[in-house]
């Protein structure tokens, strides 16, 4: 048993972003089996698991921009102008913790992972990767 | 310290289904303390944990029609009539990782685990168990 | 490799109070390096990463408020009136898995841990600490 971290950078091109990291991220592991926590360090990003289909993520795109709307003033704007990024962030969430199986992530057919950019672009956007297993 | 990995299967009967996975699982955890990872393989479905009353699990499903609507056309229905499951599976998470006491999940008494299918029926969605502990 | 657990409690005064819990769970870490679930034993509350910002939190507040709407009558309500504090649960999740490095929270700067009181005042809201590592 043992505990191996790694991290690793994303620069972001566009205000809403959503970046496939499943090869990335399994370049990365060295665990044979057990657990991953994928993690961002900010709090206008997230972590997902979902399709790769590019109709999809457009769709994904629209259902943020619906769920949390223009038509409200937020208080967190009059400091930073990003309150709805940090909202979209928490409904998704800044994490998902996923099984490792023969050194890589043990995901379904349809599935990948992302990395979701809420308020881009910016550069120097860091997941950190914490493995426990053996 | 160990890591242990099981799965089951689960057939589903309706388009939306949420099923209490709870037994199930404990049934197959085999550490006495430490962390699971539960994990749908399917990017239309996902994994909860909340109370099992009836009457909440309709408002659930009411809830998600609510926030994910037919209103909209979604590009990913040219390809798949199925961009609104895959939309709530992006809110919910395809996964829980939750702790392990006395060889089970140390739940809240009012706390049940679920796996909810968004696409259904389907045969054989299988869930995936990776238990690091001792 | 090692597994240890801890728990604590929080009284809540609000219907909805949003705490930052980060200090107390870095004193209680008692692994250098590894992963650490956080987990709520209470089906109308959450657990959530964001930025410690006053205004943020009173817009985080009002999102739910505004996605969980008083416009419908919820059938849990016949039983227990707080539906909406568990539909708000069930969107958000009761726990987080995250990165421990250098015996803390692995967060990054604009990062707190909160839980999140969604049907108060209680008292006696327990968390419980998963950790895995070494």
């Amino acid at each position: 048993m043992t505990v191996k971290t790694h991290s690793f950078k994303i620069d972001t091109n566009k205000n809403f972003e959503i970046i496939d990291i499943t090869s990335e991220v399994n370049g990365l592991i060295d665990i044979e089996e057990g657990i991953v926590s994928i993690f961002s360090r900010h709090s206008t990003s997230a972590i997902v698991v979902n399709e790769n289909e590019s109709g999809l993520l457009k769709d994904f795109e629209f259902m943020l921009a619906n769920l949390i709307t223009d038509e409200f003033s937020y208080q967190h704007d009059r400091i930073d102008n990003n309150a709805k990024s940090h909202l979209k962030s928490f409904l998704l969430s800044s994490s998902e913790c996923l099984p490792v199986k023969n050194g890589k992530l043990d995901l379904g057919t349809w599935q990948s992972l992302f990395f979701v950019e809420l308020d881009g672009p910016r550069r120097n956007r860091t997941v950190t990767l914490t493995m426990v297993g053996e």
